[in-house]
């Protein structure tokens, strides 16, 4: 069989049409190179920190991507022959035995993300022109390894070829951020930040609570164990974050609940925390009081709140006993708003100085709750379409669903949000050209002016997302030194 | 800068397809000119009887609109700048400068409906051929208060101008309806008619409560604090609305509860209600019971029920506290029908008399719930696309969910549902060219005969609205004389 | 007035842009003739064993469809007008008449996807030229009569012209399957097999429980009042099942709850099944038990499950009185699955041998929940766009929504779903061009190559079907010999 021929057409994801599409084409040229903005993710700090090269397809493209091997999994493929490490260690798979198992697969991922981001990266990244099937995958493999090991590929020389102007990783509390001091260190001009995660010493149903709580209290010298010294400590690290370049913190929890309990109401809910007395109730009410002490904190120092809500972690209970979490079995879960956010915004609701981008895996919530929200509370924002929704008829819909009430200004530009370093420029041009649809059709029907559209592509790509995480104000002292 | 110009395109909001825009054009030049018939909506029936110059753009266009001032107030503007009145009184702002600071914000609205409706009235009640920004502002707001101090720009003159065939206002049931009488008085040939809402004297948590049930009192002559005479009292006022022509009632309730208790459980819970023992539940099941009792008194008098329930009223307690109620702080919430609306279906499904028009904020609900049961009950129609979803997409959404197992024809075409009186034609207009582009699609995938679709856009935009609401049903005799 | 022409254009639900036209055109070409696979319906298996002709068109066409007399009762037609049967009898309507009431009110159902299979019908399987209308009615009526009447029209003879390869029908466990046998006797070659239901015999709370546990009882000579009895005899009901070609079960549940008790806990609570002392929780957690109980045996036996939750059977309490269940009053509710389905898939979730194919009526899950948990599960797999939402708009969400998660391999293909025989084509006809026009809009957007889509034509009609209800497997002796 003759490979068939790999390549991105130039008019890809914008609509059909041809006069929105030449609208979109132009719309699409005027912000295709903007530098790339990163104001969430996942991706190494030790990447950029130590600069080593990657070694091969299979660990750098497959083993980590939980989109690429739940899909595999769903179709019965087993996760050992990915290479897919369990909790007692990773199986003995030979690296390009697991990639000729993705390859020999790789028609599952028709009509999904992955399938653009992966194609986007084969071509502009390493320049392959065949499709990747069972008869290219050898010769993948050892094309992205020989590439790897080059210096043009290692994390820093990738970084400047991507044009990324700012990217944020995601570090928790008890993390000593030790890679970002070396970043910084090493005197390297790349503008890789951290962000402020505390789930870790948040959620006590986590498996690593108390082993997150030590880190916590080493950290900061403060009784963690009391409410006032874990206040304290969380303090003290936001303060570490700020100082490694955090714009914005982050909060991952099952729902959106908040609370506004009075000072012994939380000492007496901590104390049930912290002695293991509590029920499922106290750790949701915990989560719920949290996010409320951290919109306190965020008025105080500045930091931008990001809330993750919805998502139902390690949902397969065999597959989290034998892999651990994280393994591409959390499902999104009905997710409200109106009610749970209320404690939250009686309390800080009409403070100027916070901002929470509000984020969810539940579409129904868009044009119901989120864009109402957003399109009155001057605290909040709405983060892009998120995981599963990240794609391009999931921006669609957001676009189609937020706009008409939350407007584009109450939106805040794109996130990657993701540990696959390599994809970030295919996922942001999947979002420009989305983007650039939506509105080349706002204009086709008249809906829009054309210099207005071109002005919101501009923003979309780069105004919002800079303001909203407040990226080009004044850095704390040891990063401006 | 020179000031880009305003144009309104003759083939705004009809899809971009050359085939299918050519047929939704054809079907539009049919029906634009068709009279219009407003069956809900809260202009004020005061400025028909009294026939008034209105004085300047903000107090007409600006401060009444909560779609502009929430939007603007989610992007940290100032209510008072904008003139908005707080619970102490209107804050001294120029009205000049209010208008500046939206004009100046004008492109916070690319994409919602306001600019849509904006525009619309600018271009085309007013004639302006410029485009509202900060650079036009002044002569906007000079322009607009010149031509409002003109008998052209007088209510009747505009409601003549507008084509309007009918147009229903929303009173309470402590209503005098004095504005309505004076209308009547007057000799004045249009149809301005009113709608019984009732909410005021059904929803205990409302904070006027007490003072609307001494007015209900005081018009009826009923003891209102008893079940017996509270009944005789809505049936009295019942009557005085259908005098004052009106054909519908409304209901706006936090859910589309429903219940069927007996007479004594009914007493028993209206006694709590009166003496101010109830509990949330209690208020609950009241407004559940009292949908039920406004369906009985439908089967007698024949009045069209609707009911638009699914908002959380008032939920930003700082600006409830300074500036009170409707200031664009209403957030929609999940709401269910199935089980809510049976016990009034259980009693009165098989009505024959009975209408009832459902309206949602869920649009979930939409292919789940709504369609279906309208699809099935003879008593139940589909509302049009309501509020945040008074939309282009909001409208296509509605008919993309519900046509497939609704049908068109049992829905009731469009409400405008508004106060902002000058956009009214603007609103028919964006729901006449989405309703036509939608029928397009369908003739141009052959799902419909040209034909079919040239009957249907009449009956979307006429018919159905007029059978729907009763409205070309005999007068009571007070109008009819 | 002139009759219209009855056309099929043969460019229908196709995309109006002319170039996604094209390319839909030519996937669909290549597909439109493959043979019809229908994996899970409700026609009458009496058909098939007795081959005896229908009489008229009221009785085959009008009668028994519920998406139409529903519709008609919807707009106030009384139920005996259309000849729909009373608890105590059909009414003695005249049939000719019936269809001259149906025929009138045509046009309700502009813009239904059941106009879409009558058209088809009538033009394909009568040849029918002329629109359906009052004028037509009579002529119609004669018309499908007198063919009726013909060799031609009788069940098998049909069947080979709608070239069905396979057609499953759906009986309960008290069904004696005495038709499948004497279609097995006949040595009539068509591939009509059983799908086991036994809803009859587990959900309590219908009005038949005890009569169909009477006939559970004396088909299988077990004790099906104990536990274990009970169990035995869903054991041997399958075997019969699968004898009868069986290679599925299904389930419709009011919701997808599954639980997973001890053998002590099922014991107890289906004593309080047997002896009526349950309540509605207890009728509900054992659905839950049943589900899990028959994945248990779909290990073991390797037959499909289908799951069917969340309609809201009989809402009409009147018409439930008067015309018993199954009127067209069955509404869909709010169905959650993430929570639902864990106590199932945290026993059986690794299991290779089973597959369990899930079906909603509520499309916010398609996104949220059954994507993502298809996407992950290797035993779940998402059925098609179901009853309300077998819809060309129904379809193209389905696919929109849950393709970029699950992908195409998650999906199985087309179910008719249909009682009415003579729309099996129609039905399968619109879903080729749905699909072919959604795969159609990936190749034009360069989302998909040409060759993909022209593959994945084939597997949705084809082979995804055959492979997710084990069609191909080898058949058990009865059927084999």
């Amino acid at each position: 069989m003759t490979a068939r021929p790999l390549r991105l057409d130039p008019d890809r994801l914008f609509p059909a049409d041809p006069s929105t599409r030449a609208i979109a084409r132009a719309l699409y040229a005027d912000i295709a190179d903007l530098p790339i903005v990163g104001p969430h993710g996942h991706t190494d700090a030790g990447w950029f920190a130590d600069n080593e090269a990657w070694t091969d397809a299979t660990s750098l493209l497959l083993a980590p991507d939980h989109y690429i091997y739940r899909m595999l999994y769903s179709q019965g493929i087993d996760l050992d022959a990915l290479a897919i490490p369990r909790r007692n260690g990773t199986p003995p798979t030979d690296p390009r035995a697991a990639w000729g198992v993705f390859a020999a697969n790789y028609h599952l991922f028709r009509g999904t993300p992955s399938r653009l981001w992966f194609d986007h990266v084969f071509a502009t990244v390493f320049g392959i022109e065949v499709a990747l099937d069972v008869g290219t995958a050898g010769q993948y493999f050892d094309l992205i390894g020989d590439k790897l090991a080059t210096p043009a590929f290692r994390p820093r020389a990738l970084f400047d070829r991507f044009k990324i102007d700012f990217l944020a990783t995601t570090e928790g509390a008890q993390d000593d951020l030790s890679a970002h001091h070396r970043i910084h260190a090493s005197g390297w001009g790349g503008r890789v930040v951290t962000t402020y995660r505390p789930d870790g010493v948040i959620d006590v149903e986590h498996e690593a609570f108390k082993p997150a709580m030590a880190g916590f209290a080493e950290l900061t010298g403060e009784d963690v164990y009391t409410w006032t010294g874990y206040l304290n400590a969380h303090r003290k690290r936001r303060a570490d974050f700020r100082a490694a370049g955090a714009t914005a913190t982050d909060h991952g929890h099952p729902t959106a609940a908040t609370a506004n309990l009075s000072n012994a109401e939380c000492a007496a809910l901590f104390a049930k925390i912290v002695d293991g007395s509590w029920t499922l109730a106290d750790a949701e009410l915990f989560r719920a009081q949290m996010l409320t002490e951290m919109a306190a904190m965020s008025v105080e120092d500045g930091m931008v709140m990001q809330i993750h809500p919805g998502s139902y972690r390690n949902h397969n209970a065999g597959l989290f006993a034998s892999h651990g979490r994280d393994k591409g079995a959390d499902i999104p879960t009905r997710t409200d708003y109106v009610r749970a956010l209320k404690p939250l915004l009686d309390r800080f609701g009409a403070e100027r100085n916070l901002s929470i981008i509000l984020f969810t895996l539940d579409e129904s919530a868009y044009a119901r709750e989120l864009a109402p929200l957003a399109g009155h509370y001057p605290c909040l924002k709405l983060g892009p379409a998120w995981w599963f929704h990240d794609s391009p008829e999931g921006m669609r819909r957001f676009r189609e669903t937020t706009t008409e009430t939350a407007g584009f200004y109450n939106t805040v530009g794109f996130n990657d949000d993701t540990r696959a370093f390599l994809s970030i420029p295919a996922r942001h041009d999947v979002a420009r050209r989305v983007d650039c649809g939506f509105l080349a059709r706002l204009v086709a029907e008249h809906r829009l002016a054309d210099w207005e559209a071109a002005e919101l592509a501009h923003d979309l790509t780069s105004g919002l997302v800079r303001r909203a995480y407040r990226i080009d104000q004044p850095l704390p002292a040891m990063l401006a030194a």
